[in-house]
């Protein structure tokens, strides 16, 4: 924390100001300068910026950035890298998460897991509990979804991925998915990130609607504060005033976590728009942005989906899109599945 | 639902998408206009507008707003007026909520309850559970700190108010509080909300820092749809560019929220603002326009508090703000605690 | 300016950013904590605080707010009080500026000075060149609505405030109006500004619609530059995500410049809200929280209105309003034109 | 325009607003379905749609988008593809423009456009007024710094794009520059873009800071309606709550903008993040998601340069970004200048 003092300001002043801030257990390196004093204030202690600004001569308080330590290359400068069985995220390779938004019923679950894997896709993904902004929407399949999604998973050798609402939830998912995704809505769900914090499977923390990348990086240190340190961030939208998409997907926010941070990125170009004819173009741009993985919905049949149809991608656009990546990710020093079934099918 | 077609657009593609409208179980009213093709719609049935917006020859998709019911004026024309105790919400008089952010221990709990018994506040507020951004700091005290709030509300004849964060906690602050009050971050946790809506007392529910009317109206739709119809709207600032605040205090939904529901609304000025020499003017203003009621933060000691001293307000100037309060309510009509102990003193 | 530097740094890390910032013409102070290396930068020297955030070593650079000299209260503490003949602004007399949207008649002139004037208006408001967003809007009548508005303030001894768009009208409008008013749109014309600052008349300054506080009083600083010290500040609404209004007035604005700048804030709450029956809530809220004047859309007819007939409030509800405004204004120590023509008419 | 009417309504509030929008000189068309009244209205009269929106009865107005006509793509569903010289905007080639913030002098300009020619850009930028926040930095060279960069355009073979900001500068500029770059700020200066309207040279248009597409699209109808049709807009960041970034540069503007509009779109990732380092990354999404073409700042010694030399990128840095765009590029059925200098250079 930095406290610049007035232009015009007493010595009485300043020294109430460093009375106050070692009153409350910090150190305070003071510099005199040609126009103005300035305060470095560092220590243990707990102090509110706001009422050391409120304090007379005091012209503002500078904050440093980062209270989150895990989070931060300072703490750990080297890429996080982990596995999740074979699959490496935060490698080399580009990982593809795909699936429906919920899941409906077992020959829904079932083609949609055996596309996206002859696609290319990793991990498989699907809702068996679902968030809705209305109470009269489809609210999910409950634990009979699970049970659905883990059977094609294991069918298509993908792993799985699932969303968990609460704390009531964990139990039950643990038994089922290889990863817990972290909705945007819960993003500052305190509670439920401590007990995610206590598991030791990847938590994937989707960005809230209206967070600082600041107060994402924090979130995601409730999480490792509690000893689990395989931490997927997943950027999917911030809302702005543009009404044209339902989000703006904040791509720029893949170089700056980058930075900040050593955890694996990843974008979900499907909420962030909330228009098939928008996923591709989306999709291309994070990788070629140099995002570690995307989260992307298909759908079997989006025309007949119970939930999100209109941001699923068909089959064949998810087929075509991955054909695109596998162009782009050499520009970064990438991969994207190399290897996918359909294109094995054809060396046949 | 209004779908607005091309303007070039052939029969086919306009009887196309009647078709696959009746298919989902809605009534059709096709308009063919000089330029365009307009179709509206209605029914029983599920559709998602972006689906339709896909379709061949479809400019685009109007939405009629209020997919809330219960919540609008459409279903209740008059205002919601309700009485906790002895204290009517919604009415002529201005309700102004005072107290601290946290219970810290018993005697800054009653001498901040004297103090805004005094000044004309009729419910108390404060913290037992925290929820905090960073996983460092002061959490709260748990069910100790209920029983604290709870005898000096009782002490002062103060109604109670105060946070709850998971379904997990609603059981023991229901033993305690009178009002639950549900923050900004958890306005969209529908499982809570739920729960709520079981309960027979009345929720305050904060407006999420980056939610639109209509999403804090749908929130509020999910208690109502459990049969509790003691819902107070808290509008506490909203995400905008500004960084000279906190927040940004959206005293403008007063006036909306009035037209659009029956609902009482509150303002928080002080999470609205962050400062304590900003919560006065905004309080005001909140009152000016329109407000019901004000929650408002009181500290007995503000610079020693264990959370948002900052923008808690010294006992002596919520006196003479709420003084400044009694001079403007009669402006449009309303009164506010005409007789608070203080007066009563003086006159003797 | 302060530089942060990372918590593990070399002291040739140190030495190389001090030697960069001698050599930009800068005064380093250097302070060195516990944690971490601090450097205090003033100076007269052109410094990219980007650039220095870059160097190696860097953590971040913080800057010190107020690049604003002229507009601040560092540089005048007391409050700029100045008067446009007999009218006192930024004094204890709240000031109201009314009337219509663009001037589009003699007889809508005429009728509306006539009704603001009765109602305790000091100022006239209207349009002769008009920024419309489409190009197939009504633009405005130009020097001969000028005219007009002149003549109609004349004869009801009203001041006339006006829009400037661009340096080629200064001219013409110069002959004709008491106050130049630049809009939103302009806020950010330096060009236009500079000019501005040339003049020796009163410079309203509206906000642009995504303007900081900060950005804003940057461009007061312009005019204030040019020599010219009559400037009003006017906050008229921001862009936000919500979509219920046109934009969101921003009532905090108020005490934030209050705080900042010695300058006058008036608030227009007819652009701010962009409906007619959101205006008197948002005009009595602006005067709760401190504005030292009000600019309100009125129109003699505005069912008819060339322009902005939406927000154009009717004269007997402007009438209303003047009446609510007088019984809020006491509450914060001021008043507003206690001896309106129409109240004399009743003495009679 | 669609009016949707309450649920509740009587038969004489319907003919009301029907009679209304006919004397205004609409046509309506009523369609009763079973919940409410719907009005279809269009015509050549000229509502204010928020008008309707108070009148006894009415629910609420919705808006049909695109105002503009001549920039949409139902007026024109083919792409815009023009030459300027021998450079195609608008075709299979992704076009960089590149170039510094301003000219500072001949050593300057020459150098940096021998740079970025090397790599393959087919255009080169730079300012010669300069619009700057602050009334106390560099303002640029005015007409000698036209002189300087048009020579160096010449003799590097570029052509060449400077930024008009006011009608004053229109003809000296004219002499000079082969595209009048329009900025952001200036996007709703409609005095401006009427006059450029005007001219037959191309316009680059970037976007506002806070400008919706609908805005941005209404303010390219001002030149097309002049009869210019060479017309480019150019995405540039807009501002959000986060705060890392300057702006927050929306990729997904791109894919909504060439769905809406048949003119060809560029991004400056150079303004949209505001730090070099950021550049790259926004440049290859750019393309990725379907940019025309890129303008970028590129400065033969940033750490010297006088304005924006943070977000300019080092010759080297712009090589390699150009060898990174050639291979992303083929992804979506686009080149990116095959045959630089460069490269040619290589091969001898």
């Amino acid at each position: 924390m930095v406290v610049v003092m007035k232009e015009r300001v007493t010595t009485e002043q300043v020294e109430r100001v460093i009375a106050h801030l070692v009153e409350l257990g910090m150190d305070v390196h003071r510099s005199t300068g040609a126009a103005r004093v300035v305060l470095g204030v560092v220590g243990s202690g707990k102090v509110d910026p706001r009422l050391i600004e409120m304090m007379d001569g005091v012209h503002e308080v500078l904050r440093i950035t980062e209270p989150y330590k895990l989070a931060s290359r300072t703490f750990k400068p080297e890429d996080t890298v982990f596995s999740i069985g074979d699959v490496r995220i935060g490698g080399d390779e580009v990982i593809v998460i795909a699936g429906p938004c919920s899941a409906e019923n077992e020959a829904q679950v079932n083609a949609t897991a055996a596309a996206v894997k002859r696609a290319g896709a990793k991990a498989f993904r699907g809702g068996a509990f679902k968030p809705r902004s209305s109470p009269y929407s489809f609210q999910g399949l409950g634990e009979e979804g699970l049970r659905l999604l883990r059977n094609a998973a294991n069918a298509h050798d993908l792993k799985l991925v699932t969303e968990v609402m609460d704390i009531s939830q964990i139990e039950v998912i643990d038994k089922y998915a290889d990863v817990f995704q972290v909705g945007a809505r819960n993003m500052q769900n305190f509670t439920l990130l401590r007990e995610l914090g206590r598991t030791r499977k990847t938590i994937l923390l989707k960005r809230g609607i209206s967070a600082t990348i600041e107060e994402w990086l924090l979130s995601a240190e409730y999480v490792l504060a509690g000893g689990n340190t395989q931490v997927i961030l997943c950027e999917r939208g911030i809302r702005t005033f543009e009404t044209q998409t339902r989000n703006t997907l904040d791509i720029s926010a893949i170089p700056i976590v980058k930075q900040l941070s050593h955890l694996p990125v990843f974008v979900d170009p499907s909420h962030g728009t909330g228009r098939r004819d928008k996923v591709a173009p989306m999709a291309r741009a994070a990788v070629a942005a140099g995002a570690d993985g995307l989260l992307i919905e298909v759908h079997c049949d989006p025309d007949h989906a119970l939930s999100d149809g209109a941001q699923s991608l068909f089959p064949s656009q998810f087929d075509r899109l991955m054909a695109e990546l596998r162009i782009i990710a050499p520009a970064i020093g990438r991969s994207i599945c190399l290897e996918p079934i359909a294109r094995r099918g054809w060396a046949r």
